[in-house]
């Protein structure tokens, strides 16, 4: 029974001052921050699609990432989260225990990162479980960070580590909504994107976007130890490298910044924002990307990473 | 492809300004209307659920259909629609051709009511297509109707006629958001949802969450004429009346209004709105829905409708 099920979300979602009519009726009402702009992202995230529930993928995981993935939208854009809402169709098979859990999992996060949620819409049927998150964020006027604003001149600089993450970081994803905020407070940041479908092909799009282009030093990408592990794995023809640059999934930042304030960040990033940033190239005015190898050498570098693909 | 698919709806979505950084960034930034609350509502619709698509049903109806029924639900709330984002799984086999068909229906709904779309993620899969819509409009502080704020002694009034849906209006669904917005401004209403799940059915849910109960006359219902068709085919066992009680996908506003507000709602009306709005019960302390049939007798209405239903 739908009617019991939603009743029980509504029960298990906690209070919160910036809701003036609470989820349970047609739309909730929200209090928006003064001054501040709305800050709006959509994912939708489909079994056998970007998970496979199982032994190593139950609902719990489901819901942390696809409230995650969303936050990491959030992220890039330097907001702050406030509120989302969530639209499931549900197998009919286990489907209210399918619910619960991936409720556990978006509470949770939702609860760690000050979220509120705010509505939903819960279906069932006969196919696969999908999950669809709209996260909406606050940031000052002006202030949110755009993808197409990067310059020649400006240094690349990517957080954390990347590469390896179906080793289990596709699912435990950490969304870099605290960091961004910090960072944005501290430093000049020009353009900004998350590691979704891979470091280099979300880096060619900042740059197609910013209508530049990037030489990355490839000594100096940050390599997870997972790519370094799934670069040993029998059967892998992948170096960790390859991995990095890849694999996409890490939900890390990749911010452009004037020279100064990215060398500052990557030596103040792990106090000011508690993770370490990486320079890893520079923004150049040519279109595309050029690889910088060890030995000094240039070449085209082309993107890699998860595209999804129609029959025309 | 998916990026050329992406460039080529973003290309599409005409600018508005109302966004500071429009769709084809990590996220939207809308510029929210000063003074005024955000309303958000999500609503997915599966194929094989909520449409078939065929000869009957384009991917331009469904697409019309899945924002239509989100601003639907800002109609419940007296909202002004302002922004949508939209999520989709689209089948891998013609899914360019259903993609487009989408959002020839979304765009064109937008533009009729001052929608600007702000987002969106698309995907590609082997299961059906899947669409899901957050709508988001705006209110002035504590204007929003609720539907838990039915108050006994209130009348209660409906838009339009209901019944018989399934003929066509199902998906050529027209969301009374002006109308609504319009009897806001001059009428005190109380309690307000709209017709999803059936008349009674959705009728039954607001004065359940309010804590009251409903008196329904049976010879006041606004039966459509689509309901008397349905009821005339060979094999239809319900009446007109069960149908505009039961059928929902009505999309019509029940409101509950003191009772002078309601009585002139049905004379003024037309003239306010452009739509007729009927006096169909009265709102009493007792929980549940009782019938007044056309001879005066009373008797306990079991609401039907639309429930999604779970294998527990």
């Amino acid at each position: 029974m739908e009617l019991d099920f939603v009743a029980d979300l509504l029960r298990r979602i906690p209070a919160d001052p910036r809701l003036e009519v609470p989820p349970g009726d047609d739309a909730a009402v929200l209090r928006p921050p003064a001054e501040r702009r709305t800050v709006v992202t959509v994912d939708m995230l489909m079994e056998g699609v970007d998970f496979v529930l199982g032994p190593d993928c139950d609902p719990r995981r489901v819901g942390h990432k696809a409230l995650a993935v969303n936050l990491s939208d959030l992220a890039a854009m330097a907001a702050r989260p406030e509120a989302a809402v969530v639209a499931v169709a549900l197998p009919r098979r286990h489907g209210d225990a399918i619910g619960r859990g991936l409720l556990d999992g978006i509470l949770a996060l939702a609860n760690a990162h000050g979220v509120t949620l705010a509505g939903g819409d819960t279906n069932s049927w006969d196919g696969p479980l999908v999950i669809s998150i709209t996260a909406i964020g606050s940031a000052a006027p002006g202030r949110a960070w755009r993808r197409d604003t990067a310059r020649p001149g400006d240094l690349l600089v990517v957080s954390g580590a990347c590469g390896g993450s179906l080793l289990g970081r596709h699912l435990d994803v950490t969304p870099r909504c605290r960091e961004a905020v910090a960072v944005a407070a501290a430093f000049d940041v020009h353009a900004a994107i998350d590691v979704s479908d891979g470091l280099a092909l979300d880096l060619s799009r900042m740059m197609a976007a910013s209508g530049t282009g990037a030489v990355l030093d490839l000594a100096a990408i940050p390599i997870h130890p997972d790519a370094v592990r799934m670069a040993a794995m029998a059967g892998d023809a992948t170096s960790p490298l390859g991995h990095a640059l890849g694999d996409g999934e890490d939900f890390e930042l990749v911010l452009a910044l004037p020279a100064d304030d990215a060398r500052r960040l990557a030596v103040e990033g792990p106090t000011v924002a508690g993770i370490p940033f990486t320079v890893i190239g520079e923004v150049v005015a040519g279109p595309g990307l050029v690889a910088r190898s060890i030995d000094g050498n240039l070449h085209p570098l082309e993107p890699r990473g998860y595209v999804h693909a129609f029959d025309r």
